[in-house]
């Protein structure tokens, strides 16, 4: 058989509004569409570079109708054909199911990796060689997932419990089981095992064993995603009846309990910048003073810390206050601490009841 | 011989750039120009407003080249002639004894009263009772200061130390010294004696008296004065070689060594709004929340308290911070802490150090 790398397809979902990253993020231009990295490309630009080097142009990039064409804009050399349009919000498990069902149509033997579009990764080539053994126990029909590394107790984060390895590749352990964010107190515990990792939501899978993964519990579902991409003028009758359910809920946790999920555990940086204080530490350390995203010039601080993000071109100072967060948009401010940062959705939360839809 | 009210005239030296109000208060727009009270009119307006009751039309402002014609039009009702303009800036002993001398040469028994044009007070009616006295003290030929009842051991002001009563007078008592700005455990002893209160830099005394203490320890000073008086096409000529020096320094602290000073106590609430700390005291409490300078509407706050400045009609949110100050204009934006106020004025310099003079 080819190399299943030649059958690899990335699907990426385009979704979800970052509300713990307002002022930046908004409903109508979320996290993906930002650069939150200082790379000088957003993250949807960044999440397909990074996957351009194992699959080429085979992208799938699955989004809502209010943002398809921003990312077309950000994204000109991905044919227009590979963005796959939801007429509505269903959550991942019909993102990622249509296009499971769109590739099986075409290649009984398509594999597909699932990965957010707004996700951050630093050591680029750990990512590549980490989802190329991915891709080959995809194609020996395992549901692979990803599983990071802590690098400290998260409680950001579902973390995925791995047991004996899996026998004839590297890295590869099989998966006792997906377990919800934690407590402090059990993120700790879940580190001092060694056997938990978090769950990135990644997936690397046949894309036809992941219909039938899905068929074994929602049987109408697979269903009627292999009839939408059999005669693909019904997407809009039959997407609403979708269900709205997680690819983590519809299939990764109950193929867990039996044993069909293996997990690649992935060393290589890794965060889903779920707020200001995530962000902060991705940024460079500029040795003393606030990290800046932005331009660096129109920070001045004396005696601060935390993370400053100039973005109106105003001339942000600081002065003396210790892991501050300061976020500057042409329309709204945002002042708050590192402390603090995953309060931003109660602050968000404040504004709609306020009737302010129009900063949202 | 008639009321002396009615040979009162107040001087209002208007300067000095407010550096720890900055980016409120900038060189081109010092904070008299500005309302910091919340009042709907800015400090020169409230200040000639709270004058005009004793003095009606005899009102001097003694301001820069940069600030008259702001001055004239935030104060349409002042007569172009009461504004006094000074070629360059050389401080209150020369900017108080231009308007003296001018006083002097039209009436030798006018009375002057001093009153900075940035100054708030919180009692109109109690203020005025003081002045009154003080102008009644003053046409006896006392060189009168007003001394405020210190509500707190504040370190920020120079204070003026008082002995027996003045026979005669309601209120008024001899001044045994004045003292600089004290440091906090000083501060604390000044308040137990009962004897000191806050010099707020407000002098009641008859122009020619004024003058004629001037002319013991400077005469050649009072000469100038004089003769730019006598002759106003000289201003030009003769105000660059003018000391610059404080009136406090030159006059106020030589009489009180003589005994030739006496202070009429005020307890009207007063605050000469030094930094942001203090401005946040002036303005009203909402009882959860920061202060508000500006549109209430513009901010939203939780978990936050401190004072909150929106100038530039953008949304400014604060999420889980104590005692902080965030001041928002439209091309600078401050964010520090009630503790670190005073500091401001290093920022400023910070600013300068980085060639960022077009925002000081």
């Amino acid at each position: 058989m080819s190399d299943p790398l030649s059958r690899f397809h990335a699907v990426i979902p385009a979704g979800g509004a970052g509300t713990r990253l307002w002022p930046l993020s908004r409903a109508g231009s979320p996290k993906f569409l930002h650069d939150l990295s200082g790379s000088g490309h957003t993250l949807i630009q960044d999440t397909v570079a990074r996957l351009r080097p194992l699959v080429g142009e085979r992208i799938f990039i699955v989004t809502g109708v209010r943002h398809a064409e921003a990312i077309r804009a950000q994204l000109p050399a991905v044919p227009a054909a590979a963005v796959l349009v939801e007429p509505t919000p269903r959550d991942s498990m019909a993102a990622i199911g249509l296009a499971a069902a769109v590739l099986e149509a075409r290649d009984p033997d398509a594999i597909l990796g699932s990965f957010a579009a707004d996700h951050v990764v630093i050591d680029q080539s750990a990512f590549q060689e980490c989802i190329r053994e991915g891709v080959g126990l995809a194609a020996d029909d395992h549901l692979v997932t990803i599983g990071i590394t802590p690098t400290y107790a998260a409680t950001g984060f579902g973390y995925v419990q791995s047991g004996r390895p899996v026998t004839g590749f590297p890295t590869a352990l099989h998966v006792r089981q997906f377990v919800e964010k934690p407590d402090a107190r059990q993120a700790a515990a879940y580190i001092a095992t060694g056997e938990f990792r978090w769950n990135a939501g990644m997936f690397v899978v046949r894309a036809a064993r992941l219909l039938d993964l899905l068929g074994r519990w929602h049987p109408q579902f697979a269903a009627d995603l292999r009839a939408i991409a059999a005669a693909p003028e019904r997407l809009e009758e039959m997407w609403p009846a979708l269900p709205k359910i997680a690819i983590d809920h519809a299939v990764a946790e109950p193929a867990a309990d039996e044993h069909a999920v293996v997990v690649v555990p992935g060393a290589f940086g890794w965060d889903d910048i779920g707020d200001f204080s995530s962000l902060a530490v991705l940024l460079p350390d500029p040795g003393r003073g606030p990290r800046v995203l932005g331009e660096r010039d129109l920070v001045h601080a004396l005696d601060a810390t935390g993370l400053v993000v100039p973005g109106s071109q105003r001339t942000v100072t600081v002065l003396g206050l210790e892991d501050v967060i300061v976020v500057d948009t042409p329309d709204a401010l945002l002042v708050t601490t590192r402390e603090r940062a995953q309060d931003v959705k109660a602050l968000v939360e404040h504004l709609r009841d306020h009737g302010r839809t129009d900063l949202i």
